[in-house]
């Protein structure tokens, strides 16, 4: 099982919107084959930056995910409002846990 | 929701014995209060560290988690396989999303 945890940053004064199209994302993705979890947060000392936190089947559900028409679109949509390049997330393997089925 | 995301650095040959440790620890918190998420994880390129990635119902929840004895316990006896201090984890407030009820 496979956990990316990244952060998008966004022009000034459009962190919100950037959350906003992040959570149509989770939607889109929510029946993506593979996809366990795909959570939008923010931190309060950051507040330009939006963050996606994603557990998936394996990296290869996830690399899919990006090449559904619905999430391309929306990926073109996002890039206009963003301030900086978006860095590699972290990437773990899960060993197990509680909260999804392992 | 709250979502912390923190990484602790085992002593050389100890991480698979930390992995597990924390295993118990994500069977230990699955019934507490407010726990949604509590999964364990490894960095390929961090052999000595494993991630600990949860989501509360709030900050608070979390906080209370770490007063139950069981849990108390388990904390003692991870501190001496640990070779460096643990740094404060990520927090982030989450908006939203799929694969946790929100």
């Amino acid at each position: 099982m496979y956990l990316l945890h990244g952060k998008l940053t966004a022009k000034d004064g459009k962190a919100d919107r950037l959350a906003d199209m992040l959570l149509d994302a989770s939607k889109l993705v929510s029946t993506a084959i593979g996809c366990r979890l795909y959570v939008i947060g923010k931190d309060e000392n950051d507040l330009n930056s939006v963050y996606v936190t994603e557990i998936w089947d394996s990296k290869e559900d996830h690399d899919n995910s990006l090449k559904v028409e619905s999430v391309r679109e929306l990926i073109a949509r996002v890039k206009p409002i963003l301030g900086a390049q978006p860095t590699k997330g972290q990437e773990l393997e899960i060993l197990g846990g509680s909260g999804i089925t392992i």
